[in-house]
């Protein structure tokens, strides 16, 4: 094999919204922390497959035997933007049986008899998961803030909501990495017009989404205010640049590695006897 | 890339339990249909992802747009035959977001205060999805029937049950498959040993599996009951010889393949004008 070419800087400081963050000096299509290339970058992403397959197995298996540790990726976007690729593309690399995926589509009427946080909580990963939300509880503050859904006084109680929501979570174990994939408004056209080029991905074309389209300042707006509130020491957002799916991609796969190397995970040590075990076994 | 070695025989055919099946003349390690080895299992198993991934999707796709179709993996073992593996190497090459999985534990008490299929109608995969279940409503009619947990009469009530239950399914749009792993009581052994000699694998060993190898000939038997009673023309058994790994990922791909086939999926046509929508976004 040939020499994988690591990140420089890691994503976990490169791509973190701190004080003072502007999302509008954020390129879209830089590739923070990493100075290689498309194939450099694809082959780096292969590489770290079984490295985040092992952590999330250790997870699992730390649960197993008692933890309560768990991760939260949650993902915003605009649309076109590649939430399904990181799913597919990332957190595909993983066992099934250990990654808990949601994806949030406009509330029931059920769910909008609720606080907003009710069908969220229910989502929430078990212990020893990998879950992930494909949307989340951020719709709240930012469709429902771009279109005025939702009046300004009410908007601000979500954000708090949130961030008490997000210290709940954890406090119970869960490492919350909250990620924006940034695309520009002309990539996010270019990708509009290759879905309707393609009669195989019509079915992922929405005519609604051009109604979304229209509002693209607003939305940057609505991000920015949500992160200068969300962005909390316990929960971070990072934002990911995404013109380059490939760069996207590796930053997700690193950002997810931090946060597993971060807890510290352990093989669980037997609860039996194994000599004992083996010459039952053997007798068997 | 070199020539890829398929099956000589569908294991749709070669695996399936018809009349007269005897799980007794099964050899665990054969692999019926296919005469290639090892490498050449794994070359197979890596080739057709793409096929799989793609036919999932489609059938994804077809459900946005109000098909019902899915499809639902039954899958039951012994301890170490397996499941796990299927799900990591098999599933794993499919999108997250479109493979719905249930293992099912031991029941609850409130579970077990209803009708043994209350807890599996709620695992039911949705439109669309590609559903596995790891264990089944089979538990309970094999580990019940090998211990007479439950006595005969009730088991004889709960084929019947499960039988309905899988027409039901089918007539929602499910294509059920159902596939008994079939390992070796020897292969049995050196993998539990195995287990033992890897301490980052005690997490995985159970001194429960004990308890149940040593009625290997009654699950056996309990086996062949329930596939005497359950194979039925809509919901199929598959007995899958799995002393070999590499075979019974290829063959459950194969069976999932044959199934995914046997719908006759279509990408579905779009429900817009996509001339007018190209205009839009080409102005927006």
């Amino acid at each position: 094999m040939t020499d994988v070419m690591d990140f420089v800087e890691s994503p976990a400081m490169a791509l973190r919204v701190d004080d003072g963050f502007q999302l509008a000096s954020v390129d879209p299509d830089a590739t923070p922390g990493y100075t290689g290339n498309k194939a450099g970058g694809e082959a780096l992403l292969a590489h770290q497959d079984g490295k985040l397959a092992e952590l999330q197995e250790k997870l699992f298996a730390e649960a197993r035997f008692g933890g309560f540790k768990r991760v939260l990726l949650i993902l915003q976007a605009m649309d076109t933007a590649g939430k399904g690729g990181i799913v597919r593309h990332v957190m595909g690399a993983m066992d099934p049986q250990g990654v808990q995926l949601k994806s949030f589509k406009a509330p029931t009427d059920e769910e909008k008899s609720y606080d907003f946080l009710w069908r969220i909580e229910k989502e929430v990963p078990a212990a020893g998961m990998m879950g992930v939300f494909d949307r989340s509880q951020y719709e709240d503050v930012l469709i429902h803030r771009v279109h005025a859904w939702a009046p300004p006084e009410e908007i601000k109680r979500r954000y708090a909501a949130i961030n008490e929501f997000e210290g709940r979570l954890t406090d119970a174990g869960t490492k919350v990495v909250k990620v924006m994939l940034h695309i520009s408004r002309d990539e996010q056209k270019k990708r509009l017009l290759a879905r309707l080029d393609n009669p195989e991905k019509h079915w992922k074309y929405s005519t609604g989404d051009l109604k979304q389209r229209a509002f693209w300042e607003d939305y940057m707006a609505a991000y920015q205010a949500a992160f200068d509130i969300t962005s909390t020491e316990v929960a971070p957002w990072y934002v990911v640049p995404a013109n380059k799916k490939w760069y996207a991609r590796i930053a997700v796969q690193e950002l997810l590695l931090s946060a597993l190397e971060g807890l510290n995970l352990e093989w669980p040590k037997a609860d039996f006897d194994v000599e004992a075990e083996r010459r039952l076994v053997e007798r068997s």
